[in-house]
């Protein structure tokens, strides 16, 4: 794009790398992760108790599955470094929230697992975004009518600090809208699962790829065949910096409106993704988490923290409508955010490097399962 | 608006702070900053000539005033490291910039000068936008007809290294919209000047603030009593994090669509406003560059930093235009954000701490001047 370009000075000297490898010498990787969602295990209450209403359901799912994820990154972290545990109400009662997170951890730079069940009337922005996205939606939710919502749902993203680990985000929610002021017990006018889980590491090794997008294609296939391959392509399109032509990461899967099959069927399939995502995502911390790393490894991983937080901060649905949100808890919103970014001005990679490997990895797309 | 918050574990503890005074004890502010625009020198070509287009006048004037402040900052930087300077020029032959980055130098953090002298068609989201912010470019850009612009513009932002130097940011253009396809020499539809100048410390200096406001007030009066008063309240309102509910920085001054005067005295005023910049921002730097600081101001620093990246990259009309444009040069439109910047969750100073009255003055307006 840019043909004639004229360098009238030499580049700035770029400051002396420093070997940071002694500060991970002290890291252990664990040699087990508590899972804890075992194919044998009893079904927790909420997943066979279909007397209780699905959204009130999707409540307690998320909540156990922070208090499992919480665990098991937890036991990652051989500072014992702990989650601080927020719980948040909104002040006008439309709901609460809690928000794990761990900073400045010697395995984890930065992790939220937030959930959040909160209520409200939809902003005439909120509508036209939703409205926008999906034919049924703007023929459903007329006009001329204002509307109630409510929403349960997780969302986390994990920063680890070497970084060879990669970041991942996973967020899965029920979204439900109502007529406004609908009598009790009224069904909602519309109801929808969305949610996904994606990958974005500074250095690409094709083996974590794999294993990430593997164990969550076979969490999809369980439940329907066209998921994996629909999902992951709508991860690549969604996840975009644009502006940049390229990927935020290597992706995963990532679906939103999913209302084509009984919501019993699909709040099973939201149950499998999410307890999928612990093993497809913390073994891979585990693995990575204690290789040594000089400076230059630790700059080029703040560079595309940079792009992260361009991303989440540009595009994001989540974040936009969270931003939107009157009264929303911008902490838990920006929570997503790298504890540390950076921009570098012209950064570019020597090709064939290894952080050259990872923009190719980002400027094209990848099928990484069998 | 969180009333009922429940902190179920304590806060996790911090990481030992370091004094980093040492670093800057090598530091020494310059004596004399060459400011080069003195008001009885002889007016440049470009201001005195009116046979010329407007266009190529605002051109030489924003490539004279870029040189002069490169000449500025660079006079700070007792490291000797020197801007390094790019000239970029458009594949499709729209246009040009030269980019004036100067990176991880001992006073400057980074600091990026850019010029740019672009055309082309604007996009429908481009002149949505514009027609959105005001009724009369919505009745002159008739929604049926295409148009093509062309602006020539100057794009400054300055993050210096020490935590009590202030961040600042400066920008001037004149935008050009004509018919598209019109024959040569046909004048513009519209044509409009823009910009201003605005400070970001994430220390509070009064001293500081008045002189940088009051330096850009005496610009702004000279011209029009009105002004400065229009301006500042601009300044405040548009640099604003809006799901912070707090502004920028401490403001400055700031102006679009300015054309209800002859173009001659606009420029005019530009020229001078432009040229106030210099005075009312780089004795700042020059005065705060060599204080001893420790890791906490630097941290406060960063998170301040990260804020900056948010407005930029959230709500930046300029940054929106160069993201939607279409061929844009992206390193030269994401060269306002800071090398460094920082999230961390929860963040809240001591009452009645430095970083807490940097946060009351962001979450107020202080009129600065006499």
């Amino acid at each position: 794009m840019f043909a004639r370009t004229q360098r009238v000075r030499p580049i700035a000297v770029r400051v002396a790398r420093q070997a940071l490898g002694n500060e991970v010498s002290r890291l252990k990787a664990p040699s087990t992760i508590p899972y804890t969602d075992d194919e044998d295990a009893a079904k927790p209450a909420y997943y066979t108790d279909h007397s209780k209403p699905m959204h009130d359901r999707m409540e307690a799912y998320v909540l156990d599955l922070q208090d499992r994820l919480v665990t098991a990154l937890e036991s990652l972290d051989p500072s014992l470094q702990k989650f601080v545990r927020d719980r948040w109400e909104r002040s006008d009662g439309h709901g609460y929230g809690i928000s794990c997170v761990l900073q400045d951890g010697a395995a984890l730079e930065k992790a939220g697992v937030n959930v959040s069940v909160i209520s409200g009337t939809l902003t005439p922005g909120q509508l036209k975004s939703m409205r926008d996205r999906r034919a049924q939606t703007a023929k459903l939710l007329d006009d001329s009518e204002q509307f109630d919502f409510r929403v349960a749902g997780i969302s986390v993203v994990v920063h680890p600090r070497n970084p060879y680990a990669p970041t991942a985000h996973m967020n899965y929610r029920r979204f439900e809208v109502f007529r406004q002021n609908a009598p009790e017990g009224e069904p909602p006018v519309m109801a929808w699962f969305g949610g996904g889980a994606d990958l974005t590491p500074a250095y690409l090794f094709s083996e974590d790829a794999e294993h990430f997008h593997q164990t969550l294609k076979d969490a999809c296939d369980a439940h329907d065949s066209s998921y994996y391959p629909r999902f992951k392509t709508w991860c690549d399109k969604y996840f975009t910096n644009i502006h940049r032509g390229e990927t935020r990461g290597i992706g995963g899967i990532f679906f939103d409106d999913l209302d084509d099959k009984e919501p019993e069927q699909l709040f099973r399939f939201a149950y499998d993704a999410g307890n999928a995502f612990i093993r497809a995502y913390v073994p891979l911390v585990a693995r990575r988490m204690a290789m040594p790393y000089t400076q230059r490894e630790r700059d080029w991983q703040l560079i595309r923290r940079g792009h992260y937080a361009e991303f989440n901060l540009v595009y994001d649905r989540g974040t936009k409508f969270g931003l939107m949100t009157p009264g929303a808890r911008i902490e838990s919103i920006l929570m997503s955010l790298p504890l540390t970014a950076r921009w570098e001005y012209m950064n570019e990679p020597d090709p064939d490097s290894p952080e050259d490997r990872l923009l190719r990895a980002v400027r094209t797309t990848t099928n990484w399962t069998r």
